[in-house]
Parts: structure tokens; sequence; C-alpha cells
């Protein structure tokens, strides 16, 4: 169909949506990437969770892509489908249902552009890297707020405005509330229904849930979460699992069918929104409830229920590394220090999964007495950097506890931050996102510090060094990039990465090589340095 | 049945053996892991290599256990089958064969306790690591002549007087012969036979094979060459293909289906022999005509077709990772210096992998224009220990190249060794085969220098540091061994792996707790040292 004739149908539709009959009166204009929803009222006899099947077809009638999406119960005799268009033009659906009431329905909605600053899902690109669905770069600068959605509300309002003003694009929360040292809230509500609460003799309450219903109210609030992160670019990496919890309300103990249950409700309700990930769990070997062979079935579960196939990976403890080559995940999902503490390490990693790497725990930048909390703003960013140079992903998260008690310990709670890497995050941010490429080693297991974005394009990184110069020297290689030849002419750009300064070098660089494996500047000419630590040089064709 | 009976039958069966009929006149008595083979003359009418199945299914009378093994063609009408066995008693065989003179064919052997000296195979032990058959712990300590048996005799003789004066346990080494820089000697034979031989304009000569018939001469050297290993107690690492010949002979190139007749002419010849492992490939990327899933093919044909189940890994080029987590695979066979060339990096393969790794290439100790091949014998030493502490092995190898043109480059041709390194592997083997357990960091990603061995059993690294002092101190985590706790005594020993002198600090520590994740001496005593470079503090419980 020519576009002209596409775009008259379409008006022509809309016009006349008001005057077709019930079957097509859902249809909706739908951005690219957003989330159509349509809604039925239907009282059931059995149990609606459980003992309702629902699901629909979706199918693209220019291209005939076909995606079938299963629907929910969201409570109050109301069930849902939701599903997320990622191809424009006319979808016609049907449904599919146990219920004779919904059985057959029929509907359609148009997909339309998608609006500003909707890029769609972040996807897995050519080089160990994320690309949007629109086929712009993501580089993730992460924190971790694992139980945010679980706080007040006033502190949930607080974290998004600290969100807002930070340079963060993704965050680590769990759907299940947190109960652990720092973090004992009761959220407002439950993923379940309540069954019977029983109080010990220490006062404790002990909770009895019905596995076969949930509790639609605690995921609308997270889907508002989720939105509300989505408007602000933000990436919201869903913990579905973890060990955090050792019996106080059960979560991470309950059995594989109702895991599998919890995963089918959780994508039918949850995936139709772009900015979603799917995170396993945290720490998933502290989870003694499950083996590495239930964490295989929950992957499987996941990425076959999921139609969009959003990023997938699993979390363990640290130096706990599962395998991150088995197909159900898309990157890695790190906690350990090592590989980002010191160069020559991170891109090891890279080298051995051919996958993005993010490190999501590298100790957290705080005044925990524990030895994981400790960091200082310096320390964290500098392993972020380490990442960085190396082509993979670290994760911030911090964690100061003050003796007033009202701290609220953003890597657990949200609220404020209160550390100082994070104010360096959006000037990072920008010149990552400023790359022609994503960085990788130039010379690999030979330069540890020099990062290639293409030809002409290095990112030199000093870290912990303070001297006086450097002497302008390149690896002839220049990672699958053609190599460097003599008498190319560079400039260079002095970066404090700490205090956010750049500053031009005055003199151009040529090229002339210095035996088999490296270049320096024909006359032997050296950058001179402000003798501080954390500066990176950006090393660029001079026009 | 009873050990006297056992015992008494084998008696019997050997005193009347000679009186026995033919069928069980092969009867011999072969220590178990030890190498029983039985030869038919058969005059085929077809390609006997190709055209002729003959496999014998091996069973142990008392266990039951058994083995099916495969016959190869040894050229003059000759057929032969071996067997490793590898639990002690008697076994019976039937033969198949398409044969009539071969099929069903009938025998047995006695298989008697392993002589001094055969521990059995190689096999991966439960904790990264590796183990003999007989349950010893077997600690690799490699090196590297790529094409030792492709030389004159007068070379091989030199090699194998080199490796009974050094301290090496296994050599990596190629069945195909080696066209390379450095390395361009024609084999006394080849694998197989020759269809025709041209001769181009530059002199150059061009071999076409019959990939259907292989050359039983050639293997014959190679399996004398094994079985001489094996009597100096080393593992032959046999790396079955490589890119080093680009044309010349056109082993790199062979269509699928000759490379799976190879594979499985190999493995029915030398899998019988105890001290074999496999190794894919030598660089597997820079083999151009073999994509990864024609390597998993190959992998796959190898150890389905290996009825022992040798050890068998596959090798790449600098940071080029397989994916060693496929069952095909036994432990890691890594070229990459990265992990070795500081601390806190080779633990971190290991955490991922969780198999035996081995470094198979680092560098070379050597003096070439080429970087891979110019390490100092400090250098080689230094990345050895850097692989041991983090729980690793890495594999030596020398290429010295001398003006006089006499030289052989031990890494591709063997002869004299004449580096440095190899002279301190002997005491760097005997420091760790006298360990309780193999080494593993203790704090993991925490501490990069501390390995344990166990309870109270401790290798402190320094590496390039020379301080005069050690101010006495460990963990508390001490891996998955109990706490380390207060009370604890321990002597230190000060060893210069280098100079290789071991001296007992003349003070007995005492340990206290100081903090949650360190002990000191009670008395904040420290080691005084001797201000100079790779040294190894051995600290263990004081009687």
């Amino acid at each position: 169909m020519k576009k002209w004739n596409q775009n008259l149908l379409y008006t022509i539709l809309l016009l006349f949506s008001s005057l077709l009959p019930e079957s097509l009166s859902a249809q909706k204009n739908v951005p690219q990437w957003g989330c159509f929803e349509t809604s039925f009222t239907c009282k059931t006899k059995g149990n609606p969770f459980t003992e309702v099947s629902l699901n629909a077809t979706f199918i693209n009638n220019e291209t005939h892509d076909t995606v079938r999406v299963t629907g929910f119960y969201d409570g109050n005799d109301i069930f849902k489908v939701r599903f997320m268009p990622q191809k424009q033009g006319l979808w016609t659906y049907e449904i599919k249902s146990s219920e004779s009431k919904l059985n057959g329905r029929k509907g359609s909605l148009v997909c339309i552009k998608p609006e500003t600053g909707n890029h769609g899902m972040v996807q897995v690109g050519k080089s160990s890297d994320f690309t949007f669905s629109d086929g712009g770069s993501y580089y993730p600068f992460g924190t971790t707020a694992y139980a945010w959605t679980h706080m007040d509300n006033g502190i949930q309002n607080l974290t998004l405005k600290s969100l807002a003003q930070s340079g963060f694009n993704k965050v680590r929360m769990c759907i299940f509330p947190k109960y652990y040292a720092l973090v004992k809230e009761e959220p407002a509500s439950y993923p379940y229904e309540i069954k019977s609460v029983t109080t010990d003799s220490k006062g404790e309450k002990h909770y009895e849930w019905d596995f076969n219903r949930f509790n639609p109210q605690f995921f609308q609030h997270l889907e508002r979460r989720i939105l509300q992160l989505d408007s602000l670019g933000i990436q919201a990496d869903l913990i579905l699992f973890h060990p955090y919890d050792k019996g106080h309300w059960g979560f991470d103990a309950m059995p594989m069918d109702a895991n599998i249950k919890y995963i089918k409700y959780v994508v039918s309700r949850l995936a139709p929104y772009r900015n979603v990930w799917w995170s396993l769990a945290n720490e998933f070997d502290y989870v003694k409830s499950k083996t590495v062979d239930n964490w295989i079935t929950l992957s499987r579960t996941v990425t076959t229920t999921d139609p969009y196939k959003h990023l997938c990976s699993i979390h363990g403890s640290t130096a706990c590394y599962f395998d991150y080559s088995l197909p159900y995940f898309t990157h890695t999902s790190i906690q350990d220090q090592a590989p980002v503490s010191d160069f020559g390490r991170a891109a090891t990693i890279r080298n051995i999964f051919k996958k993005p790497v993010i490190f999501d725990e590298v100790c957290y930048e705080g005044n925990l007495p524990n030895r994981w909390g400790q960091l200082s703003g310096e320390e964290m960013l500098y392993r972020i950097w380490q990442g960085l140079i190396a082509g993979t992903y670290v994760t911030h998260g911090e964690c100061f506890n003050f003796s007033n008690g009202n701290d609220t310990i953003f890597w657990a709670k949200g609220g404020p931050l209160r550390g100082e890497s994070w104010k360096r995050i959006a000037f990072t941010r920008k010149l990552i996102e400023s790359l022609p490429n994503s960085l990788q080693l130039a010379d690999m297991s030979w330069d540890n510090i020099t990062s290639t974005a293409g030809p002409g394009y290095y990112f030199i990184y000093l870290g912990k060094e303070a001297p006086d110069s450097w002497i302008f020297n390149l690896p002839t290689k220049n990672a699958n990039y053609p190599k460097l030849t003599a008498g190319e002419k560079f400039k260079v750009e002095v970066i404090d990465t700490w205090n956010m300064t750049t500053e031009v070098y005055p003199a151009i660089f040529e090229t002339t090589a210095q035996g088999n494996y490296r270049f320096v500047d024909k006359e032997g000419k050296k950058v001179s340095l402000p003798q501080k630590t954390y500066l990176l040089l950006r090393i660029t064709h001079a026009l």
C-alpha cells in the first residue's frame, strides 16, 4: 500500500470510528512503542486470575506482523489486554478466551509515529552495546533503589525528583518489597491477597498469601511508577525475585508453580511498557529456595512469555557469575568490583560473553560499616570509568546513613541523593552519548587505557595517576577499525571527570610510527597535564 | 567375587593362557590405565581406512563396566584394536566388523594394578582443578613445542632430554606439521597418503592428499613420542587443528567430512593412551575455513568418539574466548595475557567458567621482535604465579632466536631450552604439589594477593613489590573453608620464587580480629623482608 493511500485510510478510519459497530469502538491512536490497552467487564464464576484464559492476537494489516499477547484480570470484574505496537499502521486484533463474553471480540488500533522522546525499547546492539528500537544508541547509566516503590508516597515522589535532576537513565528496583538491615518498611499494598495474618509472641506479623489471587492495586501502583520513570527517560530494571525476605513475607520461597504464575501475570501486565527490563533476581545465589535449574526454568518462562523480548538478565552475589551465555540472557548483570577496580580487567568479561556487559553492583558510595557500602564518590566514579573505557557499563549506588535517622539511604529506599558521584553522571553521560560508536579497547590485552570509538576517536583514561604530562601516543591497532596510519592529525582535550571541565590542548599532533605497534607525534610532542587524578583525554581528528 | 578368589582366577588364567584356544590367546596382563592392543591381519578389497567397520566391546567381568572402542587400520593389512582399562580385573571383548574374518572374534585381558608412576588419566577435580584417576592431584605446569615431533629425530630427542630435566608435566603440540615464520621444516612423514605433488614456478611443492587414506607411519611415530612423554610424566596436549599452514599443505582447510574422519581415526588410535588431552585447535579463529558451528561439530565429534573422556578444550587468538561453558570442554585453554599480567584478574575467569582454567598462551619468554615473544624470564614466571594464586594455571613458552641460526626456538621446534623461567618450574611445582588442596583466593574480589589451600594454609604473593616488611594480616573469609578465628598460631616462610630459596621467619604469629574482615597478629608483629621482588609468603599453622 502506498503511503498516501495508507494515510487516507487511517484518516477515514479515525473520522468514522464513532459510527463503527462495538467490535471496533476500542480503536485508538497509539504511538509506536506506546501501550494500547482495552478493558472488558465480565463477572466470572471461578477465580478470574487462574480460571480464565485470555489472549489476543494483533495483526498489522500491512506488514502482517502477528503478535500474541496475554491479557490479565485487573480486579472489580475488569479484564484487560495490553499491546505495544512496534510497527506503525493499522493493527486489528481478536480475543480468545475461555469466557464466552470475551471470546471472539475484535478491535483495531492505529499505530502512529512515536512522540518526541519515545525511542522505543532498549535492545542489544551490534557491538556488545545497546540501541533503542529507533536505532539511536543507549548507554546505561543506572542507579539502584531496590525498594523505592514500597516506601511512603512522599518518599517515592522525592525519588522521582532525585532521578529527574540526575543523569541516570536506568534504575534497578524490586517488584517484591524488601526486608533487610536498614530497610524494613511495610509497603502500602502487597502483590497477593492475604488469606490470614497471625502475630507471633514477638509481635511480628505472619502472612498467609493466596498465590492464586494477585492484588491488582499493588501492580497498578507499580505501573504508575514505571510510566513516570519512562517520562523521565529512565529504564525500569525490574527485579523479579530477591532474597531480602527470609520468612518475613515469604515471597522468596514460593512454590515453583506460584513463581511461574507470578512471572506470567507480571509479564502480561508490564511487558507492554517499553522501558521495562527483566532481572530474574538480585543475588540469586542467596535465594536458598531455588536451584540453578529453577532459575533457568524461570528465565525461560520470562523469555517465552514476553512477546517483545525485553532485555533480560540475572544477578548474583559478589563474584558469583551465572552462565550468561545462555540464550535467555541478553546481557550480564554482574555483582563484582574486581573487574572495575583497576585497568585491564573489565574488557575480558566483554570478550568472554560477547554480549553487553553491565556491572550492576561494584560496591556503593556511602558511609556504612559494611565494606560494600563505603566507597568514596571518587572511587564510585572511577569504577564507572573503568567500565566505560573497557566497553562495559557500571551501575551507581549510594547508601549514606546519617545519625539523625531521617536518612532514606537511596540504594534501598530512594529519596534524596546524598553522595558526590551522582552529580557527575549527567556530564559523564554527555561525553559518552557524543561518541560516534560505543567504546572498546583499541588494542585489546596490550593497552588497557586507550579506548576507541572508531577511526580517529579515542578516549584515554588516566585514572588515579596524576602525571605532569602525557607523551602523545596511540596504538597502531584500532579494534576492528582500520589501523592508525602515519600523517593523521589529532587534537587533544583534557577532561577532568571529577570537576567536569574540558580544555582543548593548544597543539595539533601528527602521527608517525614508532615500531610496529605504536604511533607518536612526529615531533615527539607531549600534552602538559595539571597533575590531577581522574583525567580523561579525548583525542579526535583535527579538521 | 572375593579378593583371593579373584586373584586365584587370574593366576589360573595366566598359567593356562598358552593352552587356551585362539580366541583367547591375545589375553595379556595390562596395568590399569595402560594400553591393551590386539592386531588382526586381514586383506580387504576396498579401502581399509574407510570401508571397513571395526569396533570392540570390552566388558569387565566383575563390575560389568562396558566400553565400546573403535579399531583402526594400521597399514600392511593389519587392523588394530586398543583399549585402556580403567578398572582392574578380567575384561573380555568381542569384535564387530564388516569384515567377516574379524567379526565375532573374542578375547580377554587381565587388568592388573598400575605400575609405579602410573596415576591414570588427568581429569577434572571438584574445585576447578585437576586430579589423576587414582585420586592424586595434578597441577598443570605446561610448556609449548608446537611442531617438535616434525623436526629431525636428533632435535626430537633433544626435546625429550630438555623436558626430562625440566619440571614440566604437560606439553602443547600439534598433530599436523606447522608452516609459519621461524618454522617451515617438512616432516619426515605426512598424515595422509600423497595423491600427487606438483612444483610451482617458485619451486614450492604442492601436495594433493588422499583424505581417505591415512599414513600409519606418521601416527606410529606420533604414538612413540606420546609414550615417551608419558614415561617422563608429561601430558600430551594434542592440538588437532591449527592455522599455521595457509595453503602449504592444506591441512587447515580440509572439507568437514575429512575433518571428522581425521578426528575419528586419531581418537581410535590415541585415546587409549592415558596422557592424551584433546585441544581442538590453536588459535581457532585464525583458521579461516571453519566457523564456530564447525568447531562445535568437531568438538562434539571428539567427545562422543572418545570412550574415556579425555580432557578437551579449544584455544583462540589473544583475548578470543570460545564459549567454554559448552559441555564438550572440560577446561579453558585461553590465549590472553591480560588476566595474568596483574593482580585481581585471573580469579574472575575461574568464577565465570567454574571449570579448571588454563591460560595456554600469555606471551612467551624470548628475544623475538614480535611483542608476544619478548618477555623476560622474570615476567614469564610472574605470570605463572599470577595464575597460580588465583587458582588457575599458566603454560610456559619460550622463543629465543640467536644469530648463529642454529637455534631451534623451543616454542616451535623443541630442542634445548634457552630461557631462564623454565629453570624455576620444578621448584614452583614442588611448592604447589605440597599443598593440602588446590589454591583459590581466600577473600574473592576483596583481597587479590592472599590465596588459600585450606584451613591454616595460605600463600601470599607479593609480585613486583619489594617492601621491607609485611604486617602479618589475613582475611577473615577463607573461601568456603571455616572462617579464620582469633588465637590461631602461624609460622611464615619467605620464599624467593626467582632465586628458589625458602627461609622460615623466626617468629610465631597469633591472630586477633581487626574489624570484621581481617585478622592481624595480636602484638601487631610484622615480617621483615629482604626488599626483593617475586616473593611468596607461605603462612601455615604453627604446631
